[in-house]
């Protein structure tokens, strides 16, 4: 790993960025040169490499944060060398900016999940940027399961012809945790609202648990998967053009009288009225053997995306064998016949996000 | 995919290399030329790229395997465009050229255990042309877990700079055919002979079964696994140099009394006379509810590298989700903590890993 330098341009310093950094700045006889860093209140712009020192040489600047700018400082680089955009932040605005700098031949690589699973307009505008013979590269692995070789993985199946026939999984670390404790193949356990609550307190829910229990994250996630086997299989499937994560069928796990609770503290206190509910699920699946899982499911032979609570054996691998945070994500495929390619781990968290961004990062060298 | 085109030459034109040649003819609008192909008894060099017709032209050719020549051929390529050479035997005479492809700037990418497991000079050479400005490049994922994203995983983990605590898996299929039917967590069931017996009848085997209860497969791959560690990590581990596979500590499968049986048919007439020795491990592990399985282990903190028999709870992940012939590989790093990493599923196959090689394949683009 020597050779041709590549400038690097972060937007994003929160936790991920910070731990992407530092990862950055660790790698040994690096190519990559930091050069720009960009916060939710500042912006800096070097024309040396930033080192360890860069927290204190970001707050000691006074620009304010101006994508366009950036833009312009960053195309000004690319015949000389490659240049590639690190987004770790969740905003849409910074999403809208990929087609401009992917156009400008500026790499993107993001665990931000806006622009793979928002309008399908601003998607296809992505596709057509990196198509062109002078775009630059896309790489979202880190937007499903952080780390784990899931996006990298799907495009290795369907890149080579293997065809989908069905990806399912527990994709949301929050909806992992609340149900492995929940559901663990017994009638009875820990009351729902309780589970919920210990993992807000935990920290693993969003501060408004509903962020959450809406399922909305999971079906970001499915959206990001569906294009994918759209966009590189080798032949025609069934899915669905989605016109954004919105149209995945989602069943969400908020009763419908706490909908537009407006506080998590609220929802937190009142989610103990919906308990009983839960508990008949619960025990209902028992009966049978089965525990409660919310999964999501990609399945481009009959054309369906969804994502909700549902039911497996409890000998099943989503029973068995997850724990934690755990995300776990089953390919079905047609060489994989009828024993799938499975991928397990912890699918948050800064450390392991970071990887999967500074893996793609690597895949530029 | 379109700009550069890519020679592709193919040595190795058996059931994987078929499978590897069809999956690549297959890619639309591919920037690959296969322009050569090789087999045990013929070689043909194309002008031209090959097309499905390629099986009767290299019938038609009556040129011998000459490796040498092949090198002078695609080294006079290399100035014009991107050469990868990719190996589908298991030949270690193949495997010694990789160093002169790789200096003349020939990539080189292969399910070819043998240079990665053998002489660590072999490997060794490999690496210092791989650093080389000009050198050409190596993938090797469908060395280990066939098409699994197993090698490249672990690149991502080490080169990112995380830490491998030990890597624990079932390498062999093989192995993990027999042991899933022969150890359930039961105290009883079928003989170990008869359980052999069958998946030789299947093909699950090597014609002589001591070539899959020997262990040496298993103990390949882990020295693949340990060199990788040892080649791309950020950091020093404890792990030894190993001189080639054979210092791996493997506790083979073979009775004593077995080890010099010429035929596989001999070896399974009279492999029952150690059924009861077999029983007992078996019985032994049921009663502390556990099951047996042969597992390789890595271990850079301790500076372990083992195969062997070992027992794991019947809920453990080697016990409750495995089946059929499925590799399953654990990383555990400090990043993932806790919980390690998994990669499940089939690690053998001509399919799978045709798909491994022609994932490598694509990364050349």
């Amino acid at each position: 790993m020597a050779a041709q330098k590549i400038y690097v341009a972060v937007v994003g310093v929160g936790l991920v960025g910070s731990e992407l950094i530092a990862q950055l700045l660790a790698l040994p006889s690096s190519p990559f040169r930091l050069i720009s860093l960009t916060s939710t209140t500042r912006t800096l712009f070097s024309s040396t490499s930033l080192t360890s020192t860069w927290k204190s040489q970001l707050a000691a600047s006074s620009d304010k944060p101006d994508l366009t700018k950036l833009s312009q400082q960053l195309s000004a680089l690319v015949s000389e060398s490659k240049v590639a955009l690190i987004d770790n932040t969740s905003s849409e605005d910074v999403a809208k900016m990929y087609p401009t700098w992917l156009k400008a031949g500026i790499s993107v690589i993001t665990p931000n999940k806006k622009a793979f699973s928002g309008d399908k307009s601003l998607y296809d505008q992505i596709i057509a940027a990196i198509r062109s013979p002078t775009g630059g590269r896309v790489y979202n692995e880190a937007t499903v399961g952080a780390g784990l070789p899931v996006i990298s993985t799907l495009k290795d199946l369907v890149g080579t012809g293997d065809k989908i026939v069905k990806i399912e999984g527990v994709f949301s670390g929050t909806m992992s945790y609340i149900f492995n404790e929940f559901s663990t193949g017994k009638s009875d356990g820990p009351a729902f609202s309780a589970v919920v609550k210990l993992a807000r307190e935990k920290g693993y829910t969003e501060p408004h648990p509903a962020d959450d229990l809406n399922g909305f994250d999971v079906a970001r996630k499915l959206t990001i998967l569906a294009r994918t086997i759209s966009t590189y299989s080798l032949s025609a499937t069934s899915l669905p053009e989605l016109d954004s994560f919105a149209a995945v069928k989602t069943a969400s796990l908020i009763p419908s009288a706490l909908e537009n609770i407006p506080t998590g503290d609220e929802f937190i206190a009142r989610l103990p009225e919906f308990d009983a509910e839960f508990n008949e699920l619960r025990t209902k699946a028992s009966q049978d053997g089965q525990v409660l899982r919310f999964v999501g499911v990609v399945d481009p032979v009959n054309g369906i995306v969804r994502a909700g609570l549902e039911r497996y054996p409890t000998t099943h691998p989503f029973a068995t064998s997850l724990g934690g945070s755990d995300n776990i994500i089953m390919f079905h495929t047609e060489r994989y016949g009828a024993r799938p390619l499975i991928v397990q781990g912890a699918g948050a968290g800064a450390a392991v996000t970071a990887m999967g961004v500074l893996g793609d990062l690597l895949k530029l060298v």
